[in-house]
């Protein structure tokens, strides 16, 4: 028999139940900016723990400092010719405990994690992470790119994968201490123009089966050599997503950067490899809209087919389908201020056939992959159901001119040629 | 422009690519049932290493036996009353490469695992287990209870999250082995009509940032306690999922054993025990089809609305939403067996407007969850957008008629009461 449901929840509204809690857990981590509270804290956890424990807090650091002979600093080509990733001489990692809540952080050597076969984050995938990269400015400068924007992001997808909730701003001074810390030897003054790949990731630690929000985790960072990629010979070639594999959906996580995203898109990439393609165009739905490439968001520059207009096309944000990247929303702002009546920028829904009727009517001008990991990497074709579509690549076949111009742009930013807020100077040690 | 796609591929239809390229993989994997090619044999894997390189080969286990007075067995309800899941005193454990294949697997004493924190199992999910119990009987045996079937899903599932393939007739070979070397100490012979759990797993290991299959990988199979969850008093309470949440999706890996169909779901998971449900009932598409309770197949035994009949509902595989549950293959082969003429078994798309539908004409009989963990779990109520739907629990309380019927026919397999093939006898050490 139906029965009225009991009167504490008989008013709400659970139809967007996990939305609206992930927007209230979000919103109490944000409070704690500057330690308002003090040293307790909002530990924002799927468990529902009381709000008294310890918050991550930055100024708790305790320092292990490597012995700074024992390893040399490999050229970058030798650095990322491996299997293995090389990083720095240390790492951050802070435990968390839902009956404790925070521990002191420690930035400490780098080497390898204890982990029970039982732990949590090896079953579940109670896990997620972030990618940003520090840059040794022409200037001589330390800098990170817009490291409040991962931060923010990854206090969302922690707390989507059930881990513990944290202040954002304690994460980015965290980060900022590796890198004060590591910046000196490892991206050396005469290196100007380089990077080095930043890591930060939350993981469900609590050694236990069954399939719950863990009540331990551990936050760790590291600082490594990562390859660039944002210029293959001959530009990135895509393979669309075949029909049976979809990446993300409305109502899944897409826009969550949790482990749950990439190892099942990893199958399909591998196939696209083997034919030749270097990432998978990830299409949505039966009208096919195209989302990421990859595990980049994906831009194309085209003629509008009723206005003319030259267009800056890239996927929406609103239905959550695909990750609010920092360096699309940067390219977005970037074009929106600088070419504002050269080149219309547009977040839309736009399909597969889109793309094919406007490389069919010649309207196709650039196309590129964006992203930490692949910059932005011009997109020279695209494979759809048996068809290539040829992306033009300008006079050089480098790179589309806008492409060009908005990559210039950020690199400016990035490496200190231009003063910008979104370029943070890290003073090293 | 387009272009016609280069000749090798010009043939070929890429529209079901995933799917065809799994099932091509495990059936390579198939053909080395009993090591019909020698010791070398197909890896399957995504990296599409050729198949020259050692397989996964039970004959070659070496073995490293613990102190056997170093821990005592607790009791049942102290081992499941902390945080920690209690093993037993050895696991299994096999390192993989892409270049050298599958090395000797190793039993013993268990312990914590290594992993740099670049290990491609804590950023993209590259993990994927199973689960499985062996039985202390009535007559004093040690049985599994159909364990090729783990061992068959466990190779899909490794491959469609791009990690090495095996012949499943070792992986069951390798968790016989460990069943017989702990069972006789951690399931004694003083406590029939117990069990423990066994986890078999497979990470990817290769310590290297970047989204790609992982050419390194480890297998590892642990035993421990679990608590019994068949019947928590007064049944089971479900709470349907919430509108922007969603389990899994067609095109997905809903039917796959791995990672990421877990983690993601815990918030839901969390905000409903906040509420007093037990599990999340996994609803689909706006139609509101039912698929799993939490992580569990769903059953309802109702009389159908058209024909009056008596009939055992339960969700359709063939759209790869839900996992092919041991659980809920074997009841549903054991009721299409042993009431045929009582119970029509129907395995179909349903939604939850049918079962609300089914309450308000009283035509709902019993409901129930059914998995390796939970077993078989009485439901006894779902929650929907404001409504209690009570289901009968029969006079008892305890269990509807069915579930109790087909609950008992299960154990007495399990526990040796009634000699089956489903009840694997382990000769133990």
């Amino acid at each position: 028999m139906t029965q009225a449901a009991p009167k504490s929840h008989a008013g709400e509204q659970d139809v967007d139940l996990t939305a609206s809690a992930l927007d209230h857990r979000i919103e109490a981590n944000g409070k704690l900016n500057g330690h308002a509270n003090g040293p307790n804290g909002v530990n924002g956890h799927a468990n529902g723990h009381p709000a008294t424990l310890p918050a991550l807090d930055a100024s708790k650091l305790t320092v292990h400092t490597a012995d700074p002979t024992a390893r040399e600093v490999p050229d970058e080509a030798t650095a990322c010719s491996g299997n293995e990733t090389i990083c720095t001489d240390h790492m951050v990692t802070c435990k968390w405990t839902v009956a404790a809540g925070w521990e002191a952080p420690e930035l400490k050597p780098y080497g390898p994690l204890t982990l029970m076969p039982t732990a949590s984050v090896l079953h579940y995938a109670t896990e997620c992470f972030e990618g940003l990269k520090f840059f040794r400015g022409f200037d001589g400068k330390l800098r990170l790119f817009r490291p409040d924007l991962n931060a923010r992001r990854m206090l969302m997808s922690t707390l989507r994968i059930a881990l513990p909730g944290f202040d954002p701003k304690e994460l980015e001074k965290l980060i900022i201490a590796l890198v004060a810390k590591d910046g000196r030897k490892w991206l050396p003054r005469d290196r100007p123009g380089s990077f080095l790949y930043i890591r930060p990731a939350v993981i469900g630690t609590q050694p236990q089966l069954g399939v719950q929000a863990p009540k331990e985790a551990l936050l760790f960072i590291t600082a490594s050599f990562m390859p660039r990629m944002d210029s293959p010979a001959g530009g990135m070639k895509l393979h669309t997503s075949p029909e049976d594999m979809v990446r993300a959906w409305v109502g899944g996580f897409g826009y969550a950067k949790v482990g749950a995203n990439y190892g099942p898109s990893l199958l399909a990439t591998a196939e696209a490899r083997a034919r030749g393609y270097g990432q998978i165009l990830w299409l949505y739905g039966p009208e096919g809209y195209c989302t990421e490439a990859g595990a980049s968001n994906f831009f194309v520059v085209w003629r509008a087919k009723d206005s003319g207009k030259l267009q800056l096309v890239t996927a929406p944000l609103d239905d959550k389908l695909i990750l609010d990247g920092v360096t699309r929303r940067s390219i977005v702002e970037l074009a929106k201020i600088r070419l504002p009546s050269e080149l219309e920028v547009v977040e839309r829904r736009y399909t597969i056939d889109e793309i094919l009727e406007a490389d069919g009517e010649g309207r196709i001008v650039e196309a590129f992959a964006a992203g930490t990991a692949f910059f932005i990497c011009p997109v020279s074709a695209i494979h759809h159901r048996g068809k290539d579509i040829t992306i033009p690549m300008s006079k050089t076949g480098e790179s589309g001119l806008y492409t060009a111009k908005i990559k210039g742009w950020m690199k400016d930013i990035m490496y200190g040629n231009e003063q910008h807020e979104w370029g943070v100077v890290v003073d090293e040690e």
